[in-house]
């Protein structure tokens, strides 16, 4: 029996979109950002590679130009069109060659003035909400809307035995959408987690209560928490935060990368 | 006699919107500018440093939070708000600590959500036409309107016996802008020169006819060109370029440095 390609997802960035270290910032965890490069979190978007091809879910890193050459990327799923989840299609745009397409929601705003200088990037085939399509030959993408300040999907991604969400940014999530994605059981959730746990919700993104009262719905076998901001990471150093995270619940770090299936 | 500061000036960069290294593009200029970095031209702007402070003319560096810690910058100077003048603005905003002021054209547009939130950026003292203002301690800096697809502004510095002026982004001069920067010599002249010569005037930015005529009627002692596309590096190579700038007009480098006054 044929067996599915192994997806291999890598994390970019795990950052809010003030980044760590945050511009001016002297905290604790700013200044080891800038001691150390492992500790920085860039704009949060993921790499998929799969059977020779090669995906982004958002495209907010400054340098995508250098890091993924003309001709590198098959696509770019965008969960929205906030700056530090689209700042590199700017340079993109500009480019030459064939078209990269950039699915994503149908915002009829999109960021700055892609869509009217938009060179090869074609935005002509957006997501509706809950669409499956087909990724490459085996796998499939499904956009799971989210709860943001404008319109934003998150993604659900099916390779073989393994299905895994990326849901940011996010605060909670609708009704339907946590209904559809407890259709079948997770292997992986990665999950907005912007701010330590707060008294009331916050109103764009999760705090780390209202991510664990989403991963209590949503029962994945594992969680990997992205879009950190510097005031969580600073949090889950105080003594308050001491077994903060269940066993199955980390946070992400830029670089991680992770193959689907790893059994 | 006190003599003024010396000021320095550094083209941070000089490529046109789509930068060299164009984004997939394998022309010999482009694929020189990814084997040897200095050949490569980054989004137009230049640093300016008197006295200790340092000011921006756009800030369009992606990587401008690394450039320029928080408290290394005493303001920002745009021409306008089209990305490539404004992309390291994104980042900037989410910083903290004190105000950093943003002067420019009142564009009530803006770049993306930048006004929307803006955090330290201070947006609120934006120039009027011919306005002009002190720099530094000893310095002025004067708005001068140019000719774009949107509102723009280029600027005349004054230092001591040093008048320069940095005009981009530019299709030829509005009139009373030509005659105003014609009441004194010019020293240096920076100017927008994006294309090779063309037969008709492009819209928004100079070729190098376009250019040449400025030149001849603001008489500078030394022109620099800047924001030049990989079509213009490429044409002075070519043989019909032989010549074809004057002894006093030359392209500027990503990181060519000058010092006003010079003698």
């Amino acid at each position: 029996m044929p067996t599915a390609p192994r997806l291999r997802l890598t994390f970019l960035g795990t950052g809010d979109a003030a980044q760590t270290p945050v511009y001016g910032c002297n905290c604790s965890v700013c200044a080891r950002a800038r001691q150390n490069a492992d500790h920085r979190r860039g704009p949060c978007s993921i790499l998929l590679e799969m059977a020779g091809q090669r995906w982004l879910i958002d495209s907010g890193l400054p340098d995508l130009a250098e890091r993924f050459p003309g001709g590198s990327l098959d696509g770019i799923f965008q969960t929205h069109y906030h700056a530090d989840h689209a700042e590199g299609l700017l340079r993109l745009r500009w480019g030459v060659g064939p078209a990269l397409p950039v699915y994503g929601p149908a915002d009829p705003e999109g960021f700055a003035d892609l869509y009217k200088y938009h060179g090869p990037l074609d935005f002509s085939r957006p997501f509706a909400a809950f669409e499956r399509r087909p990724l490459g030959e085996t796998a499939h993408i499904t956009a799971i809307p989210l709860t943001h300040s404008r319109i934003c999907f998150g993604y659900l991604i099916e390779s073989g035995p393994c299905r895994f969400a990326y849901l940011t940014d996010t605060i909670s999530l609708p009704p339907e959408s946590a209904a559809y994605l407890r259709q079948y059981p997770l292997n992986l959730l990665i999950l907005d987690c912007t701010f330590p746990p707060q008294e009331s919700p916050p109103r764009n993104h999760n705090d780390l209560t209202r991510a664990l009262e989403t991963i209590t719905a949503l029962s994945p076998e594992k969680t990997l928490l992205t879009h950190i901001s510097h005031a969580f990471d600073a949090w889950l150093e105080t003594p308050s935060a001491q077994n903060a995270l269940p066993p199955c619940v980390s946070c992400a770090q830029d670089g991680l990368s992770i193959i689907c299936p790893d059994r």
